[in-house]
Formats: structure tokens, C-alpha cells, sequence
């Protein structure tokens, strides 16, 4: 039996674009570790948190990885089952990279392989998305989803749940840049207007069915073109600093689409290789620094596997 | 050179349910025939309709097929080419199957053989699009590019017009049946609300999204599964007869899905194989006799391939 194991999930990129609210992606960097340990007393510990600079509650309940990984305890009857949680953060918190979702699969995926892996990775959802609920006060999938599949993900619906596993390019490369302003995931979620044009809609739709279209067809130029969003970004943009100067820099270095990683601030931007991803992480992260804003910068491809059992220990 | 051309252009499904404004599909049957003559007096004249009831307009400046092949010689520079059209209806008008879109694309593609072929199928759509602003008050092109290329068609966008060819289960087949009851599509058009709520709105755009990769996917469960329209349908569906109840009674008799073809009164059913489409076109026209409403019944595999040239003669 194993007795702890340490495991990868990684961040995610929802909305890519139009998809607001039904599609997300998965990255190889960055991500979160979570290292678990069974106990003898019963119940769900937090032991530890790094890298989050004290803001996240070490209390179970609250804390969005021990309260999901009680949620499968619970389901699975297994009670008696004691827990210990260290959680390592290896990207900001409200970064708009789906970073609670990555604890939270985290912690899931490992809680799973110590129990013996009673269920399958798909089967894990439901209990990510009550810790999604608790993170950021709905109970989204755009982000949980990937980081616990991989690859691009669609929630086709919630009611029921209806999670499609979307094809993608290969050479597809991934920048990302974190501009170190702070913008929560509620606020972002009320700027949004609950109603919207019906032309406006019909153009969204159109630009998704594009973007899976593109997906599917391995066509870098129907994704780039499908890359746009006339209804939530114009909203969220004037969150994010320079944003449309960004977009263009982004556009100068090669990228072949732009936008907002979930609420935001993150940015990211689709490259056809890691060359030109790098060069546009570099791009924006200069351009941020001209305006006295300090960022983050990742490049990465498409993570097409999800979360990594990183090492275990046997009893 | 060809002195005369006999060209057949299908019927259409515009929507598909969740997809307003654009996705659509062509069918093997019904489909209107344009037989046309190169003559010595340039211009376009109609020489005779046929299937109409006298409700089509003779004069060429207002009848969407010669209209649209007009726009085609003038830009073209050809207006020294004289063409005279007979048009043979075989749907009704006003059926929501995009009867002038049959007959307008039937008409381009004949002038186009006759002129030598200077352009390619998609290279007609802008004509076509034009010739339904007359029709329909709008450009739209859900029905026309399907009815020019055949199979499903994404109109991803229209500035600029960017039309993309989806795949699809081969062994799907579609039931159609007209009640007879007028519903004109600028009427149909004007029920619908121009704001929606933006959370009905991702709901169709999963669904979209859905259908789409159901089509990329072969995935009969997941079409079926995404044919929801939160939106339109709930307007339309009062305009047609016993709606919810055709619904019910295609599902009985082993429909994937249903819906409003165009902006209606035709609905169509999608089924697994063409027995079961022929079972729901006779179920749903008994039920439609019962009520005391005419109907026609199609039962059709999806068109692969378009318009087809059905003869023609040589100078």
C-alpha cells in the first residue's frame, strides 16, 4: 500500500478566447505539487502551504484541496482515512491561471492513487468542482477539468454534466504572462453584464464552433481567427494593464491568438512553436516592466496528459 | 461550348438547433432544378417557373435566381452573355427547407457551367448571399452555403465571410415534414428578442460547441445530446403546430435529435439510419393529419456533395 505520494497538476487556461465559461486547456508549467500522507487519526489535515504567502486557510474545511478530498472521503464511505496535505504553490494566487483548480486536482489525484485509485480521473470532477465552489463561489469546470484530463476540454453542459475531450495540434505552444496586479476572480465575474445582444452572441457562437473546428482540423489559422471575444473581453480588458497594446506585441512576435487566461490578469497567446512562444513571454514581460509592472512569464506546450504521480512511498 | 445546362441545387436545413445564423446541411431531397439556355439578346431573362403556384416574380431584376446570376455577369464583365432560366420548384415556398436558396444556387452554378466554369463553388457564395437579401431581407448564408458546397457548413463568420466544411457520420439521415401552415421568415425573424441572457447564451454555445465535435467525432450520442436551442426555439416553436409533441413522437420512433429547420414551420429529425428516418417522417405526418394539417415528407441521407449538373447540351 502506499503510505505518501507527490503529485503535479497544472495550470489551466479557461475561456481561451470565445469559449467563455465552456472551454479550458491544460500547460505544462506552471503547476502545483501536492505531497499527501495517510495517517493514523482520521480526517483530513492541513500540514502545510508553501508559496502562498500565507493567504490560503490551513483550517480543512475552508482550505479548497482538504475540503474536496473530504468531499471523495465522504463518497467513498472511507471516513476512517487519515490525511495529511502539504501543498507547495508554484504560481500566484487569483492569477487567472486556474491556480486553486490545480490544488485542488492535486490533492484529489493523490488522495485517489493513496486509496488505491477507486475511480477513474473523469470521476474526480464532481468533487473538484465543489472545491471550485468553495474557492471562488461557483462551481465551474473550465478550469478543474483540464487540469484533471489534460489536453483542451469542453463542457458541453453542467446540467447534466457533459465533458468532451477536444483534439489539438501538436506544435501548438503556449504564452503565458502573469502582470503582477491583483484582480479576484468575483470581481472579474461581476464587471460582466447578464445580458447581451443576440448578434453578438450568434458571432461568439460562431467563433467557438471555429475555434473546435480548428481544434479538430489541426488548422492553426481557423484557431487564430476564432481567437475573438466581443463580449467578455471588451469588460475584462480594461482590468488588465495596456491590454490592447499587449495584444499587438503579441501579434508582432508571431502569436497566432491573444486573450485573456480566465478573469485575468494573466495573458496568453498561442505560438506555432516554443521558439516564437518565448519570444512573446519576453515581449510582453518588457513591455510590462517599460510601465513599472513586475510579471511572470511562462512558456509552454499543450499539456496533453494532466496530472504527474510525481514519486510514492510504500508501506 | 455548352449552349444549354440542367442543374439540380438541394434543400437546405439552416440552424441545426443550437447553431442560429451558422451552421447548416444539405440533403439529397427535395431540390429545385434550373434548366438554362444561352440565347442571342444579352441580359437574363426567366422564361418560365414552374412549381410555384405564380407566387415567384417573372421579372429578372426581382427574382432572386436571375438577380443573383446578373450580380455574377456584371462581375464577371460579362453582360454581353444572354441567359434565359426556367426554374422548376419541387419544395414549397416559405417551408424554412431555404427554398430560394435551392433555386438561387441551382441558378449560379448552371450560368457558371455555361460561362466555362471561371469560378469555384465557394467563389459563388457571394452572389448567392445577395440573391437571399432579396429574398430574405438578409444576407444570410447558412442555407446557400450548404446548398453550393453539400454537407455541413460553419459560417464561422461574415466580416469577413469565413465558411468552413464540417464531417459527419455517413450513416446519418434526416427526417423533414413540412406542415402546411405559412410562417414567412421575416416574420419567423422578428419574434426572436434581440438581448438574451448571457447565461443562456453559453448554454447554446456549449451545445454548438458540442454538436460540432459530435460531427468531427462521429459521435451519434453527443449530436444528439447538443441539439438544444435555450434561445430560438422557444419563440419559433409557437408557430408550429403541436410542436413539442412532434418532438416526443420523433424521439419514440428512434430520432438523435430534433428541431425547426430555418426559422420553420418544417422540423427535422436526425436518425441512425434511413428506416428509422422514413418511420418518424410517416409518424409525425400522421399526427400532423390528425390535427387536420396537410404535410410533405422527405427522408434523405445528408448531401455530400451539392448541386449536381444533370444534363446539358453542346453548340
Amino acid at each position: 500500500m502506499k503510505s505518501s505520494v507527490r503529485v503535479f497538476a497544472p495550470a489551466t487556461v479557461a475561456n481561451v478566447v470565445c469559449g467563455f465559461d465552456i472551454l479550458g486547456f491544460a500547460v505544462e508549467a506552471p503547476g502545483d505539487e501536492v505531497l499527501m500522507r495517510r495517517t493514523h487519526k482520521p480526517g483530513v489535515t492541513i500540514r502545510r502551504i508553501t508559496g502562498d504567502e500565507g493567504r490560503l486557510p490551513l483550517e480543512a474545511s475552508r482550505n479548497t484541496v482538504s475540503a474536496s478530498v473530504e468531499f471523495l472521503l465522504q463518497h467513498l464511505g472511507r471516513e476512517e482515512v487519515g490525511l495529511e496535505i502539504e501543498l507547495h504553490k508554484h504560481m500566484p494566487i487569483g492569477s487567472g491561471l486556474g491556480s486553486s483548480a490545480a490544488s485542488t486536482v492535486a490533492g484529489l489525484v493523490a488522495a485517489n492513487e493513496l486509496l488505491g485509485s477507486p475511480l477513474k480521473p473523469l470521476q474526480l470532477l464532481p468533487f473538484a468542482m465543489q472545491g471550485e465552489e468553495l474557492a471562488c463561489g461557483s462551481g465551474h469546470a473550465d478550469n478543474v477539468a483540464p487540469a484533471l484530463l489534460g489536453g483542451f476540454v469542453l463542457i458541453r453542459s453542467y446540467k447534466p454534466l457533459d465533458v468532451v475531450r477536444l483534439p489539438f495540434p501538436t506544435e501548438l505552444h503556449c504564452a503565458i504572462v502573469y502582470p503582477a496586479v491583483h484582480v479576484p476572480t468575483r470581481d472579474a465575474r461581476q464587471l460582466i453584464r447578464s445580458k447581451v445582444l443576440l448578434k453578438d452572441a450568434v458571432t461568439q457562437w460562431g467563433n467557438v464552433a471555429g475555434l473546435v473546428s480548428g481544434l479538430f482540423l489541426n488548422d492553426l489559422g481557423l484557431i487564430g481567427r476564432s481567437m475573438q471575444d466581443v463580449l467578455i473581453e471588451p469588460v475584462r480588458a480594461m482590468l488588465i494593464p495596456d491590454f490592447y497594446r499587449l495584444r499587438e506585441l503579441a501579434h508582432e512576435e508571431g502569436a497566432i491568438g491573444f486573450g485573456i487566461s480566465g478573469s485575468g490578469p494573466s495573458v496568453f497567446a498561442f505560438a506555432p512553436d516554443e521558439h516564437r512562444a518565448a519570444a512573446i513571454t519576453a515581449r510582453l514581460r518588457q513591455h510590462l516592466l517599460s510601465l513599472g509592472i513586475n510579471s511572470l512569464g511562462y512558456v509552454s506546450a499543450i499539456n496533453a496528459h494532466g496530472p504527474k504521480v510525481l514519486s510514492h512511498e510504500l508501506v
